[in-house]
Protein backbone atom coordinates (compact mmCIF):
# COMPACT_ATOMS: atom_id res chain seq x y z
CA UNK A 1 0.00 0.00 0.00
CA UNK A 2 1.26 3.25 -0.77
CA UNK A 3 0.51 5.91 1.34
CA UNK A 4 0.44 9.60 0.14
CA UNK A 5 -0.24 13.39 1.29
CA UNK A 6 -1.55 16.25 -1.09
CA UNK A 7 0.19 19.34 -1.17
CA UNK A 8 -2.28 22.36 -2.23
CA UNK A 9 -1.14 25.96 -3.73
CA UNK A 10 -3.68 28.08 -2.19
CA UNK A 11 -4.53 30.95 -4.40
CA UNK A 12 -6.36 29.83 -7.52
CA UNK A 13 -6.74 26.23 -5.97
CA UNK A 14 -8.09 26.52 -3.08
CA UNK A 15 -9.69 29.95 -3.25
CA UNK A 16 -10.72 32.21 -6.13
CA UNK A 17 -8.12 34.96 -6.38
CA UNK A 18 -6.01 34.78 -9.43
CA UNK A 19 -7.74 37.62 -11.41
CA UNK A 20 -7.22 39.87 -8.29
CA UNK A 21 -3.72 39.49 -8.35
CA UNK A 22 -3.61 39.63 -12.09
CA UNK A 23 -5.22 42.81 -11.98
CA UNK A 24 -3.70 44.23 -8.55
CA UNK A 25 -0.29 43.91 -10.79
CA UNK A 26 -1.02 45.04 -13.38
CA UNK A 27 -1.90 48.45 -11.48
CA UNK A 28 1.33 48.17 -9.76
CA UNK A 29 2.91 48.16 -13.32
CA UNK A 30 1.41 51.18 -14.35
CA UNK A 31 2.35 53.29 -11.32
CA UNK A 32 6.22 53.08 -12.82
CA UNK A 33 4.72 53.54 -15.96
CA UNK A 34 5.26 49.70 -17.31
CA UNK A 35 2.84 48.24 -19.51
CA UNK A 36 2.98 44.53 -20.43
CA UNK A 37 -0.08 42.69 -22.01
CA UNK A 38 -2.47 41.45 -19.19
CA UNK A 39 -1.99 37.79 -19.93
CA UNK A 40 1.37 37.78 -19.72
CA UNK A 41 0.86 38.93 -16.14
CA UNK A 42 -1.60 36.18 -15.82
CA UNK A 43 1.04 33.97 -16.97
CA UNK A 44 3.62 34.76 -14.16
CA UNK A 45 1.07 34.17 -11.09
CA UNK A 46 1.99 31.71 -8.74
CA UNK A 47 5.53 32.50 -8.83
CA UNK A 48 7.10 34.47 -5.54
CA UNK A 49 6.59 38.66 -5.70
CA UNK A 50 10.03 38.71 -6.24
CA UNK A 51 10.43 36.52 -8.89
CA UNK A 52 7.20 37.92 -10.60
CA UNK A 53 8.88 41.66 -10.06
CA UNK A 54 12.42 40.15 -11.95
CA UNK A 55 10.90 38.54 -14.54
CA UNK A 56 8.25 41.17 -15.69
CA UNK A 57 10.73 43.90 -14.87
CA UNK A 58 13.42 41.90 -17.51
CA UNK A 59 10.49 41.46 -20.21
CA UNK A 60 9.56 45.29 -20.25
CA UNK A 61 13.51 45.86 -20.29
CA UNK A 62 13.63 47.96 -16.99
CA UNK A 63 16.65 47.39 -14.87
CA UNK A 64 15.41 45.88 -11.58
CA UNK A 65 17.25 47.50 -9.00
CA UNK A 66 16.09 46.57 -5.57
CA UNK A 67 14.29 50.42 -4.51
CA UNK A 68 11.98 49.27 -7.90
CA UNK A 69 11.36 45.87 -6.48
CA UNK A 70 10.29 46.69 -3.37
CA UNK A 71 8.23 49.75 -5.00
CA UNK A 72 6.42 47.51 -6.96
CA UNK A 73 5.74 44.56 -4.74
CA UNK A 74 4.13 47.61 -2.07
CA UNK A 75 2.69 48.48 -4.78
CA UNK A 76 1.01 45.32 -5.60
CA UNK A 77 -0.01 44.52 -2.46
CA UNK A 78 -1.58 48.13 -1.74
CA UNK A 79 -3.79 47.09 -4.79
CA UNK A 80 -4.52 43.88 -4.14
CA UNK A 81 -6.38 45.30 -0.74
CA UNK A 82 -8.42 46.60 -3.25
CA UNK A 83 -9.63 43.72 -4.58
CA UNK A 84 -9.29 41.17 -2.24
CA UNK A 85 -13.20 41.53 -0.65
CA UNK A 86 -14.02 39.82 -3.64
CA UNK A 87 -12.08 36.76 -3.33
CA UNK A 88 -14.58 33.44 -2.63
CA UNK A 89 -12.97 30.02 -1.95
CA UNK A 90 -13.83 27.66 -4.92
CA UNK A 91 -15.77 24.80 -5.16
CA UNK A 92 -15.27 21.85 -3.07
CA UNK A 93 -12.24 23.33 -1.50
CA UNK A 94 -13.64 23.44 1.68
CA UNK A 95 -15.23 19.86 1.22
CA UNK A 96 -12.25 18.25 -0.11
CA UNK A 97 -10.00 19.02 2.52
CA UNK A 98 -13.01 17.48 5.23
CA UNK A 99 -13.07 14.80 3.15
CA UNK A 100 -8.93 14.18 3.31
CA UNK A 101 -9.26 14.89 7.20
CA UNK A 102 -12.16 12.40 8.00
CA UNK A 103 -9.71 9.87 5.31
CA UNK A 104 -6.87 10.21 7.57
CA UNK A 105 -4.84 11.45 4.61
CA UNK A 106 -2.70 14.12 5.80
CA UNK A 107 -2.40 17.72 3.77
CA UNK A 108 -0.80 20.58 3.77
CA UNK A 109 -1.12 23.89 2.30
CA UNK A 110 2.12 25.70 0.82
CA UNK A 111 1.97 28.85 -0.69
CA UNK A 112 4.27 31.35 -2.42
CA UNK A 113 1.97 34.37 -0.78
CA UNK A 114 2.63 35.70 3.21
CA UNK A 115 0.85 34.78 5.75
CA UNK A 116 -0.99 37.98 6.40
CA UNK A 117 -2.16 38.16 2.68
CA UNK A 118 -3.23 34.12 3.68
CA UNK A 119 -5.09 34.36 6.60
CA UNK A 120 -8.45 35.67 5.64
CA UNK A 121 -7.93 33.33 2.83
CA UNK A 122 -8.03 30.42 5.11
CA UNK A 123 -11.12 31.89 7.36
CA UNK A 124 -13.01 32.05 4.53
CA UNK A 125 -12.32 28.00 3.66
CA UNK A 126 -13.54 27.62 6.91
CA UNK A 127 -9.74 26.40 8.59
CA UNK A 128 -7.86 27.66 11.65
CA UNK A 129 -5.11 28.97 10.31
CA UNK A 130 -2.97 27.63 13.69
CA UNK A 131 -5.13 24.36 13.38
CA UNK A 132 -3.12 23.18 9.88
CA UNK A 133 0.03 22.78 8.22
CA UNK A 134 0.48 25.72 6.41
CA UNK A 135 4.32 26.75 5.01
CA UNK A 136 4.24 30.26 3.38
CA UNK A 137 6.66 32.65 1.98
CA UNK A 138 8.52 33.44 4.67
CA UNK A 139 9.18 29.68 5.61
CA UNK A 140 11.29 29.10 2.66
CA UNK A 141 14.62 30.90 1.36
CA UNK A 142 13.13 30.49 -2.08
CA UNK A 143 9.86 30.28 -3.74
CA UNK A 144 8.06 28.41 -6.56
CA UNK A 145 8.90 27.40 -9.22
CA UNK A 146 11.66 25.92 -6.51
CA UNK A 147 10.19 22.82 -4.80
CA UNK A 148 11.26 24.23 -1.37
CA UNK A 149 7.75 25.42 -0.09
CA UNK A 150 6.49 21.62 -1.05
CA UNK A 151 9.74 19.49 0.45
CA UNK A 152 9.23 21.61 3.84
CA UNK A 153 5.60 21.00 3.93
CA UNK A 154 5.83 17.19 3.01
CA UNK A 155 8.44 17.42 5.74
CA UNK A 156 6.34 18.78 8.22
CA UNK A 157 3.60 15.70 7.13
CA UNK A 158 6.68 12.99 7.73
CA UNK A 159 5.83 12.27 4.76
CA UNK A 160 8.94 11.27 2.14
CA UNK A 161 8.06 13.94 -1.33
CA UNK A 162 8.03 11.42 -3.78
CA UNK A 163 4.96 10.34 -2.36
CA UNK A 164 3.35 13.54 -2.23
CA UNK A 165 0.63 14.99 -4.88
CA UNK A 166 1.07 18.35 -5.11
CA UNK A 167 -1.74 20.17 -5.93
CA UNK A 168 -2.10 23.50 -8.35
CA UNK A 169 -3.38 25.65 -10.67
CA UNK A 170 -0.55 27.12 -12.48
CA UNK A 171 2.46 25.23 -13.97
CA UNK A 172 4.68 26.49 -11.37
CA UNK A 173 3.36 24.16 -9.50
CA UNK A 174 3.75 21.65 -11.57
CA UNK A 175 7.47 22.51 -12.44
CA UNK A 176 7.90 22.47 -9.09
CA UNK A 177 6.62 19.08 -8.24
CA UNK A 178 7.87 17.74 -11.36
CA UNK A 179 11.78 18.86 -9.97
CA UNK A 180 11.15 17.38 -6.05
CA UNK A 181 9.76 14.24 -7.58
CA UNK A 182 6.29 14.76 -6.43
CA UNK A 183 3.50 13.99 -8.35
CA UNK A 184 1.83 17.22 -10.22
CA UNK A 185 -2.17 17.39 -10.20
CA UNK A 186 -3.21 20.16 -11.84
CA UNK A 187 -6.71 22.86 -11.75
CA UNK A 188 -7.94 24.40 -14.41
CA UNK A 189 -9.48 27.04 -11.69
CA UNK A 190 -6.78 29.47 -11.30
CA UNK A 191 -7.93 30.31 -15.31
CA UNK A 192 -4.46 28.69 -16.73
CA UNK A 193 -4.65 26.60 -19.94
CA UNK A 194 -4.76 22.57 -19.08
CA UNK A 195 -1.96 22.59 -22.28
CA UNK A 196 0.27 24.67 -20.22
CA UNK A 197 -0.20 22.10 -16.96
CA UNK A 198 0.19 18.93 -18.84
CA UNK A 199 3.19 20.37 -20.51
CA UNK A 200 4.77 21.57 -17.14
CA UNK A 201 4.50 17.71 -15.87
CA UNK A 202 0.60 17.61 -14.44
CA UNK A 203 -1.00 13.33 -14.61
CA UNK A 204 -3.91 14.94 -14.04
CA UNK A 205 -6.25 17.95 -14.70
CA UNK A 206 -9.56 18.93 -13.37
CA UNK A 207 -11.49 21.86 -13.00
CA UNK A 208 -11.57 22.77 -9.85
CA UNK A 209 -11.71 20.53 -5.92
CA UNK A 210 -14.44 20.05 -6.60
CA UNK A 211 -14.19 17.86 -9.43
CA UNK A 212 -10.90 16.34 -7.79
CA UNK A 213 -13.12 15.01 -5.08
CA UNK A 214 -15.40 13.75 -7.28
CA UNK A 215 -12.90 11.79 -8.52
CA UNK A 216 -10.32 10.90 -5.78
CA UNK A 217 -10.38 7.58 -6.12
CA UNK A 218 -7.66 8.17 -8.68
CA UNK A 219 -5.20 9.56 -6.88
CA UNK A 220 -5.67 7.59 -3.36
CA UNK A 221 -7.12 4.30 -3.83
CA UNK A 222 -5.06 3.13 -1.12
CA UNK A 223 -7.98 4.42 1.45
CA UNK A 224 -10.43 2.12 0.08
CA UNK B 1 -3.21 33.10 -56.80
CA UNK B 2 -6.16 33.33 -53.61
CA UNK B 3 -6.88 36.14 -52.42
CA UNK B 4 -7.79 36.91 -48.83
CA UNK B 5 -9.11 39.30 -46.46
CA UNK B 6 -8.67 39.46 -42.08
CA UNK B 7 -11.88 39.89 -40.34
CA UNK B 8 -10.52 41.07 -36.43
CA UNK B 9 -12.30 40.25 -33.19
CA UNK B 10 -11.59 43.58 -30.87
CA UNK B 11 -11.89 42.70 -27.14
CA UNK B 12 -8.43 40.68 -26.63
CA UNK B 13 -7.32 40.28 -30.02
CA UNK B 14 -6.45 44.29 -30.41
CA UNK B 15 -7.35 45.66 -27.69
CA UNK B 16 -6.09 44.49 -23.78
CA UNK B 17 -9.55 44.69 -22.40
CA UNK B 18 -10.86 40.90 -21.52
CA UNK B 19 -9.82 41.16 -17.79
CA UNK B 20 -11.16 44.19 -17.30
CA UNK B 21 -14.50 42.57 -18.57
CA UNK B 22 -14.22 39.63 -16.85
CA UNK B 23 -14.23 41.33 -13.35
CA UNK B 24 -16.63 43.63 -14.62
CA UNK B 25 -18.68 40.54 -15.05
CA UNK B 26 -17.87 39.12 -11.62
CA UNK B 27 -18.38 42.36 -10.08
CA UNK B 28 -21.93 42.48 -11.98
CA UNK B 29 -22.96 38.87 -11.03
CA UNK B 30 -22.42 39.51 -7.19
CA UNK B 31 -24.88 42.58 -8.02
CA UNK B 32 -27.45 40.01 -8.04
CA UNK B 33 -25.51 37.74 -5.80
CA UNK B 34 -24.45 35.45 -8.13
CA UNK B 35 -21.19 33.68 -7.24
CA UNK B 36 -19.60 31.96 -10.04
CA UNK B 37 -15.78 30.97 -10.65
CA UNK B 38 -13.61 33.97 -12.25
CA UNK B 39 -11.92 31.24 -14.65
CA UNK B 40 -15.85 30.18 -15.72
CA UNK B 41 -16.52 33.95 -16.22
CA UNK B 42 -13.43 34.47 -18.53
CA UNK B 43 -14.09 31.14 -20.80
CA UNK B 44 -17.38 33.31 -21.49
CA UNK B 45 -16.01 36.42 -23.05
CA UNK B 46 -16.01 36.98 -26.48
CA UNK B 47 -19.88 35.76 -26.67
CA UNK B 48 -22.44 38.72 -26.97
CA UNK B 49 -23.73 40.01 -23.63
CA UNK B 50 -26.97 38.46 -23.83
CA UNK B 51 -25.61 34.58 -24.37
CA UNK B 52 -23.45 35.63 -21.53
CA UNK B 53 -26.15 36.90 -19.04
CA UNK B 54 -28.07 33.27 -20.32
CA UNK B 55 -25.13 31.01 -20.15
CA UNK B 56 -24.00 32.25 -16.39
CA UNK B 57 -27.37 32.09 -14.95
CA UNK B 58 -28.30 29.09 -16.02
CA UNK B 59 -25.21 27.96 -14.30
CA UNK B 60 -25.59 29.44 -11.58
CA UNK B 61 -29.29 27.69 -11.80
CA UNK B 62 -30.95 31.20 -11.37
CA UNK B 63 -33.80 31.71 -14.03
CA UNK B 64 -33.59 33.91 -16.62
CA UNK B 65 -36.31 36.38 -17.16
CA UNK B 66 -35.48 39.65 -19.24
CA UNK B 67 -35.53 41.83 -15.87
CA UNK B 68 -32.47 40.04 -14.53
CA UNK B 69 -30.64 39.98 -17.99
CA UNK B 70 -31.45 43.52 -18.57
CA UNK B 71 -29.80 44.71 -14.91
CA UNK B 72 -26.82 42.50 -15.32
CA UNK B 73 -25.96 43.70 -18.32
CA UNK B 74 -26.55 47.36 -17.22
CA UNK B 75 -24.45 46.47 -14.24
CA UNK B 76 -21.62 45.29 -16.24
CA UNK B 77 -21.62 48.39 -18.43
CA UNK B 78 -21.54 50.52 -15.56
CA UNK B 79 -18.75 48.23 -13.56
CA UNK B 80 -16.64 48.14 -16.77
CA UNK B 81 -16.54 51.91 -16.89
CA UNK B 82 -14.49 51.46 -13.79
CA UNK B 83 -11.59 49.38 -15.39
CA UNK B 84 -11.37 51.01 -18.92
CA UNK B 85 -9.28 53.49 -18.27
CA UNK B 86 -6.71 50.97 -17.89
CA UNK B 87 -7.60 49.32 -21.80
CA UNK B 88 -4.63 49.73 -23.54
CA UNK B 89 -3.88 48.39 -27.54
CA UNK B 90 -2.22 44.90 -27.68
CA UNK B 91 1.06 44.90 -28.85
CA UNK B 92 1.65 45.24 -32.63
CA UNK B 93 -2.24 45.80 -33.52
CA UNK B 94 -1.53 49.53 -35.06
CA UNK B 95 1.55 47.86 -36.67
CA UNK B 96 -0.30 44.67 -38.34
CA UNK B 97 -3.40 47.15 -39.42
CA UNK B 98 -1.21 49.58 -41.06
CA UNK B 99 0.54 46.77 -42.93
CA UNK B 100 -2.07 45.03 -44.33
CA UNK B 101 -3.43 48.66 -45.38
CA UNK B 102 0.01 48.74 -46.73
CA UNK B 103 0.12 46.06 -48.75
CA UNK B 104 -3.51 46.37 -50.12
CA UNK B 105 -5.03 43.09 -48.04
CA UNK B 106 -8.57 44.13 -47.17
CA UNK B 107 -9.34 43.57 -43.10
CA UNK B 108 -12.29 44.70 -41.15
CA UNK B 109 -13.10 44.96 -37.12
CA UNK B 110 -15.98 42.45 -36.28
CA UNK B 111 -16.61 43.07 -32.10
CA UNK B 112 -19.66 41.49 -30.44
CA UNK B 113 -19.55 44.45 -28.15
CA UNK B 114 -21.56 47.85 -28.75
CA UNK B 115 -20.51 50.89 -30.98
CA UNK B 116 -19.79 52.85 -27.67
CA UNK B 117 -17.34 50.69 -26.03
CA UNK B 118 -15.52 49.96 -29.16
CA UNK B 119 -15.08 53.80 -30.21
CA UNK B 120 -12.26 54.84 -27.51
CA UNK B 121 -10.58 51.28 -27.75
CA UNK B 122 -10.65 52.34 -31.84
CA UNK B 123 -9.33 55.77 -31.23
CA UNK B 124 -6.40 54.07 -28.95
CA UNK B 125 -5.60 52.34 -31.77
CA UNK B 126 -5.06 54.95 -33.86
CA UNK B 127 -8.36 54.52 -35.64
CA UNK B 128 -10.95 56.55 -37.17
CA UNK B 129 -14.00 54.66 -36.44
CA UNK B 130 -15.77 56.26 -39.66
CA UNK B 131 -12.74 55.39 -41.34
CA UNK B 132 -12.36 51.52 -41.30
CA UNK B 133 -15.04 49.34 -41.79
CA UNK B 134 -16.97 48.22 -38.52
CA UNK B 135 -19.40 45.60 -37.94
CA UNK B 136 -20.83 45.56 -34.00
CA UNK B 137 -23.51 44.44 -32.01
CA UNK B 138 -26.26 46.16 -33.48
CA UNK B 139 -25.14 45.20 -36.90
CA UNK B 140 -26.17 41.20 -36.16
CA UNK B 141 -29.19 39.77 -35.28
CA UNK B 142 -27.34 37.31 -33.23
CA UNK B 143 -23.49 37.63 -32.05
CA UNK B 144 -20.46 34.92 -31.84
CA UNK B 145 -20.12 32.22 -32.20
CA UNK B 146 -23.04 32.73 -34.67
CA UNK B 147 -20.65 34.02 -37.39
CA UNK B 148 -23.29 36.46 -38.28
CA UNK B 149 -21.04 39.15 -37.58
CA UNK B 150 -18.24 37.74 -39.72
CA UNK B 151 -20.34 37.61 -42.84
CA UNK B 152 -21.53 40.90 -42.46
CA UNK B 153 -17.90 42.09 -42.41
CA UNK B 154 -16.84 40.03 -45.24
CA UNK B 155 -19.43 40.63 -47.20
CA UNK B 156 -18.86 44.94 -46.62
CA UNK B 157 -15.53 44.10 -47.94
CA UNK B 158 -16.86 41.90 -50.46
CA UNK B 159 -15.09 39.00 -49.77
CA UNK B 160 -16.36 35.58 -50.09
CA UNK B 161 -16.28 34.46 -46.44
CA UNK B 162 -14.20 31.21 -47.22
CA UNK B 163 -11.74 33.67 -48.65
CA UNK B 164 -11.70 35.20 -45.04
CA UNK B 165 -8.92 34.61 -42.39
CA UNK B 166 -10.64 34.87 -38.88
CA UNK B 167 -8.19 36.49 -36.02
CA UNK B 168 -9.68 36.13 -32.56
CA UNK B 169 -8.94 35.31 -28.92
CA UNK B 170 -11.74 33.12 -27.90
CA UNK B 171 -12.76 29.80 -28.43
CA UNK B 172 -16.06 31.83 -29.77
CA UNK B 173 -14.33 33.61 -33.08
CA UNK B 174 -12.75 30.14 -33.73
CA UNK B 175 -16.40 28.39 -33.69
CA UNK B 176 -17.99 31.40 -35.77
CA UNK B 177 -15.10 30.84 -37.78
CA UNK B 178 -15.64 27.03 -38.83
CA UNK B 179 -19.75 27.60 -38.98
CA UNK B 180 -18.90 29.60 -42.06
CA UNK B 181 -16.08 28.27 -43.64
CA UNK B 182 -13.54 30.99 -42.59
CA UNK B 183 -9.92 30.02 -41.52
CA UNK B 184 -9.87 30.56 -38.18
CA UNK B 185 -6.32 32.29 -36.40
CA UNK B 186 -6.32 32.67 -32.70
CA UNK B 187 -4.30 34.96 -30.90
CA UNK B 188 -2.79 34.26 -26.90
CA UNK B 189 -3.66 37.53 -25.99
CA UNK B 190 -6.67 37.39 -24.45
CA UNK B 191 -5.65 34.98 -22.21
CA UNK B 192 -7.56 31.59 -23.40
CA UNK B 193 -5.23 28.51 -23.65
CA UNK B 194 -4.32 27.28 -27.18
CA UNK B 195 -5.85 23.97 -26.73
CA UNK B 196 -8.84 25.27 -26.39
CA UNK B 197 -8.35 27.44 -29.61
CA UNK B 198 -7.24 24.70 -31.85
CA UNK B 199 -9.59 22.22 -30.31
CA UNK B 200 -12.50 24.53 -31.83
CA UNK B 201 -10.63 24.63 -35.04
CA UNK B 202 -7.84 27.71 -34.98
CA UNK B 203 -5.25 26.61 -37.85
CA UNK B 204 -2.36 28.82 -36.52
CA UNK B 205 -1.67 30.26 -33.11
CA UNK B 206 0.38 33.24 -32.05
CA UNK B 207 1.20 34.94 -28.89
CA UNK B 208 -0.44 38.77 -30.21
CA UNK B 209 -0.77 40.83 -33.33
CA UNK B 210 2.75 41.71 -33.01
CA UNK B 211 3.71 37.87 -33.27
CA UNK B 212 1.12 37.38 -36.15
CA UNK B 213 3.20 40.37 -38.13
CA UNK B 214 5.87 38.62 -37.83
CA UNK B 215 4.58 35.46 -39.69
CA UNK B 216 2.06 36.84 -41.82
CA UNK B 217 3.37 35.48 -44.70
CA UNK B 218 2.12 32.01 -43.65
CA UNK B 219 -1.52 33.54 -44.47
CA UNK B 220 -0.98 35.81 -46.95
CA UNK B 221 1.65 34.27 -49.29
CA UNK B 222 -0.23 35.90 -52.48
CA UNK B 223 1.15 39.35 -51.49
CA UNK B 224 4.76 38.57 -52.44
Amino acid sequence: MTQTAFLFDLDGTLVDSVYQHVLAWTDALQTEDISLPIWVVHQRIGMSDGLIVDELCRMSQRPTDSGLAQRLKSAHAQAYKRYANSVRPLAGAAQLLAYLDASKVPWAIATSGDLESAKPNLIALGLDPKAITLVSRSDAQVSKPDPDLFIQAAGRLKTPINRAIVVGDSQWDMLAAARCGALGVGLLCGGHGSDELQRSGAVRIYDDPFMLLQKINELTPDRI
